[in-house]
Parts: C-alpha cells; sequence; structure tokens
C-alpha cells in the first residue's frame, strides 16, 4: 500500500497565470518535517513577484502562499517539540541547513542554504503544506489566528530590525511605504515607545496611518518637506519597491542614523559618501527573522494586541484576493481562508 | 600697548598654489583658548584636498595642517584643564558648539557647528597655533611625539569605527587602501587581535602590509580573487578616495557584515539592494572621533607601542614635503617639524 498522498492546492503553471487547482503527491514526511493543516494564508507582495517570476527563481508549477497559520497534522519520527493539533505558524523560509555559522549563531534567517517556503517547494495557497519542525513557530494562547499569518512575514520583515539594530523606545523612526509591511510597522513602532513618522504619498493613507499609531507625517512627493525634516531620524524603515531620491532620506537622519531597506528595490541606491562620512550614518537592509525573534514577535503583538489590519477572501476566490492586491487597494493585507 | 603677535605660518595664496611664508596677528586668547607651539604637524590628504580647493570650501590664503603636536605655551582665562607647558595634540577639530544633541552625547566629532582646524581658521603649518582647549587632548607620557601628530586625524579616523560599530577582537577585517591611513588601521586592528587582510593593488606594499600587521593580503585589482573571498570579513574599513567595484566588496562581507567608509569618496555607491537585504550588510561612513575617543586612541597606542610610520621633514621644507606626499612615494605618513 502506498504511503502517498494527495495535496491540494492552487498553483501558477506559467509567470503572471491565473492560478488554477493544482493536486501534488507527497510521500512520507522525512524525519524532521511536519505536515500542517492550512487554515489562514495571508498574500504577501513577495508572492506575487515569485508569481511573476520577477526573480528569475521561480519554478512552475509554482504554489504560492508564505504566511501560513495552520494546525499540525503529522510529525515526522525525529520532531520533539511539536505535536499533532498544535497551532502553528509559517513563513519565508520552510527549512534551514542547520550547520552554518548563522545557523549555529541563531540567524537561521540569514542561512544561505535556508529552503524558501515557496521556491522550489510547495506553499501554502493549499489544503495542507509541508515545512521542517525547527522553521515553524507555535502561535502563543489567545493570538486572533484570522491575522496572525502576515506576521510571520510582513510583520517579522519589519520587527526583526528593530531587535537587529538595537532600536530604542526613545528614538525618533520614519516609515517609508504603507502598505502591508509599513502599516504593521507603524503598529510595533508605536507600541516599542517611538515617535514614529509615517512618509505616505497617499492622502488617503495621511488620516489613516496616524490611526495606524503614525504620531506625524510626511508628504514623500514633497522634496521641500522632506529637506525641512534634515537631521530628524534615528532610524528610517523602508518598506517600498521603487526608487526614491535616498540621499534626500540620508539627509533627514541624525547623526548615527540609519536608513534600513526591507524592501526589495532592484534599481541600485546611487549614495553619496560625504552625508554619511560627516554623519556617522548606515545605511542597510534584511529579510525576515529567525524563529526566536518570530517567538519574541508573536509574544509582543500579543502582549501589545497588535494585529494585521486584513481581508478576509476564502482560498477558492483566491484569483479575486490577487486581482484585490495587484490593484493597490487592499488594506492592508490579503489574506485566504480554509475555515 | 596692543595684545597682538604674530604667528608665522605657511599659507597657499590660491587653489594648488605653492605655500608661502605667511604672518598673520592675532589678539588676546579668548576664554575657551589655548595656544599651541607647535612641534610637530603631520600633512593628511585632507590638507591637499583643502589647499586644492577640492571641497569648495577652502579659504585662501590657507594655513593647512591639522595634525599638530605642541606645548601649550598660552591659556585662556576660563581654561582649567590644560597649562602651560602641557604637551598635547589637535586634530581636525579646533573647537565645538558645545551645545548641540551630538556635543552633549559625547558626539563632539559629529557636531555641525564644529570649528575645522583649517576652515576658516588658520592651521598647524606654523610656529604657533590656537584652538578651544576642549578640542586638543594631552599626549600621554612616554608617547613619540615626532609619529604622533598623524594618529589625531589619520589614526583617530580608522581607531574611531572600531569603538563605534564595536569591533570585536575575533572578528576578520580586511583594509582597503594602504597608505596613510590604512598602515594605521593594520597596526591597531592587529593589535585589537583581529584576523586583518589588507586590500592593495601594489605588491610593493604587499610584504610591507604583513609587516604592518596584516596576516593576509587580496590583490584589488584581482575580481576574481576578490569574487572567491565571498562572505570573508565582519568588517570592511575602506580609507581609498577613488571608486571601486564596491558591490563585489559587500560581496566579500559574512551576513551581518558592514563596508565602512572613510575614505572621503567623492563618487556615489551605486549599491545593489538584494546583498544588503539577503544578508543584514550594513554600508556606513564615519570622521575622525570625539576627544574622549581620541584619549581612547593615545592610551591604546602607547600600550600596544603603535606609531604611525612617519617621514620627517623640516617645517621650512613644507614644499617639498608636499611634493613627496602628492608623488605617491610617502611611506606612509609624512610629518613637519619645528624641533
Amino acid at each position: 500500500m502506498s504511503h502517498n498522498k494527495t495535496i491540494h492546492a492552487f498553483a501558477a503553471n506559467e509567470p503572471g497565470g491565473r492560478l488554477e487547482p493544482f493536486a501534488y503527491e507527497v510521500g512520507e514526511l522525512s524525519p524532521d518535517q511536519i505536515e500542517i493543516d492550512v487554515r489562514y494564508c495571508g498574500i504577501c507582495h513577495s508572492d506575487l513577484s515569485m508569481l511573476d517570476d520577477e526573480w528569475g527563481m521561480s519554478q512552475f508549477p509554482l504554489v504560492a502562499g508564505h504566511e501560513v497559520i495552520g494546525t499540525v497534522a503529522a510529525t515526522g519520527s525525529n520532531v520533539r517539540s511539536l505535536e499533532k493539533g498544535m497551532t502553528v505558524g509559517l513563513g519565508w523560509h520552510s527549512g534551514y541547513c542547520g550547520e552554518c555559522g548563522s545557523c549555529l549563531s541563531g540567524d537561521q534567517n540569514l542561512c544561505a542554504g535556508a529552503q524558501g517556503t515557496i521556491v522550489a517547494h510547495h506553499g501554502g495557497f493549499a489544503d495542507k503544506v509541508r515545512a521542517d519542525a525547527s522553521s515553524v513557530v507555535v502561535i502563543p494562547d489567545g493570538m486572533e489566528l484570522e491575522s496572525a499569518g502576515p506576521l510571520f512575514c510582513g510583520g517579522i520583515t519589519v520587527f526583526n530590525p528593530l531587535v537587529q539594530f538595537d532600536v530604542k523606545s526613545t528614538d525618533k523612526v520614519a516609515v517609508i511605504g504603507i502598505g502591508g509591511l509599513g502599516h504593521i510597522a507603524l503598529k510595533f513602532l508605536n507600541a516599542w515607545g517611538c515617535e514614529v513618522t509615517a512618509f505616505t504619498s497617499s492622502e488617503s493613507k495621511r488620516q489613516e496611518a496616524l490611526a495606524l499609531g503614525a504620531h506625524k507625517t510626511l508628504n514623500s512627493r514633497d522634496p521641500q518637506a522632506i529637506e525641512a525634516a534634515a537631521g530628524s531620524f534615528d532610524f528610517i524603515l523602508s518598506t517600498v519597491n521603487v526608487k526614491l531620491d535616498w540621499n534626500l532620506y540620508v539627509n533627514t537622519l541624525k547623526p548615527r542614523g540609519r536608513l534600513h531597506f526591507v524592501g526589495a528595490t532592484l534599481e541600485p541606491l546611487d549614495l553619496a559618501v560625504f552625508p554619511l562620512l560627516g554623519g556617522q550614518r548606515s545605511v542597510s537592509g534584511s529579510p525576515v527573522g529567525s524563529p526566536a525573534t518570530i517567538a519574541q514577535m508573536l509574544e509582543f503583538a500579543r502582549r501589545h494586541d497588535i494585529r494585521p489590519q486584513v481581508e478576509v477572501f476564502p482560498m477558492d476566490e483566491i484569483n479575486a484576493a490577487l486581482d484585490h492586491l495587484r490593484s493597490g487597494k487592499a488594506r492592508y493585507r490579503v489574506v485566504l481562508s480554509n475555515v
């Protein structure tokens, strides 16, 4: 008798293609793996980038989805920390090499051999998804599950830099781009204790940004207003993936300030050296976070009742959900539901 | 009877001009000032940049020189910490506003209102120079004076980042450019406990770099060798002021690594975002250090017997000294002497 079973997913068969029902067979779990019954799965901009093969690393048929909340359905023979029935989340990574310097230092998110959940691996736009036990994190009791998925990619991407770069509660922090990532950043930074400024080009989002946790807003299309903010910020978090006049933003940093990128901008940064040099300023980037940092984030989010603002679509309306995200009208994160 | 006295200096009267004897009158010391009898003064590349008006902020006649070692000749009425006869050093800054956030935080070197020693102020290519008492640092007993001047600009510029960015003794650190700054960096980093790699394009400097404290060298003109060093370094210190293929160097950083600029490169850095993002890498810059960090550096240099390697010219051979530096043949720092 075969150990094979079938996972029912939605896949694109070519770059930019509509998603179609797609069933694939899986064998026995490997010893370190678990299988998750998907309850919710957020849609991230990087799902679109992968579905469109923008980064040249997509394999088709492609099952996207890497903001999964679900229930452990089965565990491999080596798995000790998780058991059937537990509620867990799965993000961008579904496995780590476990052996490199980054893994051994607790920086699994920087592991060069990490397995991407939707890179040569089938993701969470499905009824089930598999992942290494080391890559999933248990959801704390009492957390709202419907809105928790986006914390696993969008949320950790903006939370992790606060931990990594020791952002202080007394810091003045600005967020560029108030979308899927930026709106969560405003909530985290407000709870972190910072003075929070939102850079946004959209008047409709200005009021929303204030409601989400920003204390101030600046129009990102008004160079004069940005020039007038020279020397204002300790930390700027850029969540956009378009090219801005980065030297203008560097100029809004205080001495010792940092302009930090979590948006995957493809165009190079044409940074002048003197403003970095004179003000001891830094420019940096980071991807998602480690499992330990994800666990810290979940605790922090629960304590401060921080929930991504989501719009829920049934899983089988996935194409409508993707269209809604592509339209730029999502406020702020689209989540698919199997519940 | 006038309080005026005459200081005998060497000045350029136009951008790139030969230095000529230049006498200027000074009045009474202001309350917070001191007057220094110049014993030695190093020549820094930024003296050349200012003499040539490369940065568009030179005022002529221009008296350069900002690596001064001398004896306190007189003190203003408010000065308590210094007295006549003490041996002190003076670097890039000869005064701070004392009131801004940076000054109040001990980051006087980042004070936007700091007085440059050779910016609208007459510097150390002279028999005397004046400065605010807060900007000079006492030389520890037992330090060789002839070679101490270059610590006050070149030295502190490469020492300060090790303090600011918490470079660890276990780190692997590379230095780009083995000249006035780079050769001191190799000495500091070796004493700091790091594994030290020198990037140099000059075969003659390769052996010298090893003698100065490098454990390894890499040819900065060999892209293949640099590619092969991918993921090697925790920290790279660039002391050059020319454009290199910076993305190639970012690629040699480990995850969490930092490419740090102390060389005043005028061309923008065309940095790709993905390598910063994927590896949580930083790019940054810094100027000289604060008086407190200069004092730490002097203690460290004395404890480890770290001396810039200097070639000494009499002050009145200043044009020959400048020509020698411009020729690229200085090994590694030229110092003028009044002794």
